[in-house]
């Protein structure tokens, strides 16, 4: 395998984690039917498949998604794609990442992504994604991609992981530089409109609505032929390590009790959140920067009852941590309960699994088919 | 349209000119047979689609293309590849591109490559091709890439045209970064055991060996998975300008008079030729340094009787350039009448035309989709 410098940084590459951050209480709706244009809306979002998501995955991204699709008005189209090509920008044991590919499909739809209407489908199944890519790749300067944070980011952390001020990008593998294209395609190939994505990944939109742009000025036509896609901007639930309250709960932190994997058990449930760092002061205040800890659990009370963490403290004043927790516990079991044991169920199901995917393969190849004869045609290749 | 700065190195960016060089009196049949393997012998090469091909084209690079069909064994496989996707990395007007895409399809077939016997195909029309260009970007050091004579002289060509010292190659584009990493993926993704490229690719063929290397390391298997492909080195035809027979006759010279297009008339071919820029040096001798005109005409009725210049010029040793040219026109004209008649017709069978692309493209797909799965079984995309 390849050298494993920069994984830390590569788990959170796409849209893993907290960068996908959609509607909370229906806000992203609110944004959609404000934009009162007359062609439909399409959403686009993905998320790489490494690993079963935590806590902190789920109520910062996935679950936003769940609501994205109960909020969206039925014009609307809704596409989400497990991408699998930009999880290959890192190393990966294939076994893992085959599971890990499984894992990912089985999770949404044990949260509750409705195939039946939303487009789910692996990446790595249509093959457009990678043609326009490659089409993208040529009409985007090398120097926009080295400028992007994620790429200096990486840079960074091989540098101190090789502890040699010497290090420079040469090392890093191409796919590293031009995922930032691939990720333009991904939106691109069903002229998504709308983007949720959290503030990290912001810069990336920007690309590909510079990509899109410099697409419609230099390969002219009857209307330009892609809408520049918007970023929606939405509330994060940024969920922190319950180790290390100051670092985000991370899949590749070494202590697995600093996060709640979706498949934990409610005694794991119980015994990790009882275990969480908080302070030693009495009565609960919700305050991030002195009281990381006790902000983190109501934090994620807060996601779970879809408040927000300041008026759930208030009926904590009084309280002590022990409370809290107990409460937390509580809170997380219920809402992981359904999701995990469908999960298992959906996890033995491999025909099922197999039959949704290849479904949503379809759907998708058919619907990024048609921008993909229009590209062609733009640029010559018919 | 982007830029055109780095139009003349574009034109042979892949296995244009006399980059595709091949056998000449069943030189690569011989280095086949040479290779006494169990296992059959593969042959890719790609043109790019920029336009009819010149007589250097032809002889330097796609005669060998038939030579190499005629000489191959029953079992050997040729694989023939327009690859449009190549000439995106520099900007092209998108109806002269529609329109060379389809002349060289109609010249390959004019002059003789067999699409029953071959596989002649669309690079573009088969996706497998940027699906493995981008898993090899996943596995290609940037480093390599800035590394290739390619992308230097790019860069001078850039340097040069925008005459500040300052340009530097964040203006490029991708494309041109990654594009030998895409040759990879085309001679890779048919397992390719015989590349027949001019020395001025063969650092890209080297990358694509390397390439092909690292991927074996680091997904194994029960086997390796890639051959490494083999340079073959053949006689080089290379054919230069009429009017300037220091450089190489190219497609973009703006003197038209510099070069024969295969689509030249009778009348066309004499006019050139009797305007050839020869010397004032009584009687013929083959010196390519002192005698650059007489050496490129020789040359080229060598390559078209398929002999060597130096044994052509001692026919000549006595006579004068008009003698020389007189031979030349006529051995010119034998060799493309057939071709530019063929071509001629072929290019108002469109319905023709499209029959063997669109067959041409499904064996090409079949043939690689049988890698590519045994390529996401091994990194784990199953």
């Amino acid at each position: 395998m390849l050298a494993t410098t920069s994984t830390v940084l590569a788990r959170r590459s796409f849209n893993n984690g907290r960068n996908i951050v959609a509607s909370s209480r229906g806000l992203l709706s609110r944004r959609l039917s404000q934009n009162s244009g007359d062609s439909p809306r399409v959403v686009f979002s993905g998320i790489q498949p490494t690993g079963i998501p935590h806590l902190g995955n789920y109520l910062g991204a996935l679950l936003n998604w769940v609501r994205l699709q109960q909020d969206a008005g039925p014009k609307d189209e809704l596409i989400f794609s497990i991408v699998g090509w930009h999880a290959l920008t890192l190393p990966q044991d294939p076994r893992e990442l085959s599971r890990s590919r499984r894992d990912a499909l089985a999770v949404l739809l044990s949260i509750g992504i409705d195939p039946k209407r939303s487009t789910l489908f692996h990446q790595d199944e249509n093959p457009h994604h990678t043609e326009l890519a490659w089409l993208f790749n040529c009409i985007t300067p090398v120097g926009k991609l080295r400028r992007m944070t994620t790429w200096k980011s990486r840079l960074a952390v091989s540098r101190n992981a090789n502890d040699e001020s010497e290090v420079d990008e040469s090392m890093l593998n191409a796919g590293l530089l031009t995922y930032p294209v691939l990720q333009a395609a991904d939106i691109l190939v069903y002229k998504a409109t709308h983007v949720p994505v959290g503030e990290d990944q912001k810069q990336h939109l920007e690309l590909a609505r510079d990509i899109a742009d410099t697409f419609n000025r230099t390969f002219k036509g009857k209307s330009r032929l892609f809408p520049l896609p918007e970023f929606v901007a939405t509330p994060t639930r940024r969920v922190l390590s319950l180790k290390d309250p100051t670092s985000k709960m991370s899949k590749s932190a070494p202590d697995v009790q600093s996060r709640i994997l979706l498949t934990d058990t409610a005694a794991q449930i119980k015994s990790k959140i009882r275990g969480a760092v908080t302070d030693s002061i009495s009565g609960i205040t919700y305050d991030p920067v002195s009281r990381p800890g006790a902000a983190n659990l109501l934090t994620i009370l807060a996601a779970c009852t879809n408040e927000e963490p300041t008026e759930v403290a208030k009926r904590y004043a009084n309280k002590g941590h022990g409370d809290l927790k107990a409460d937390v516990v509580d809170a997380v079991e219920n809402l992981l309960r359904k999701p995990r044991a469908e999960f298992e169920r959906l996890r033995s199901e491999d025909a099922y699994l197999s039959e949704v995917a290849r479904e949503g393969a379809s759907k998708a190849r058919a619907r990024s088919e048609v921008t993909m004869q229009e590209i062609r045609k733009r640029v010559g290749l018919v």
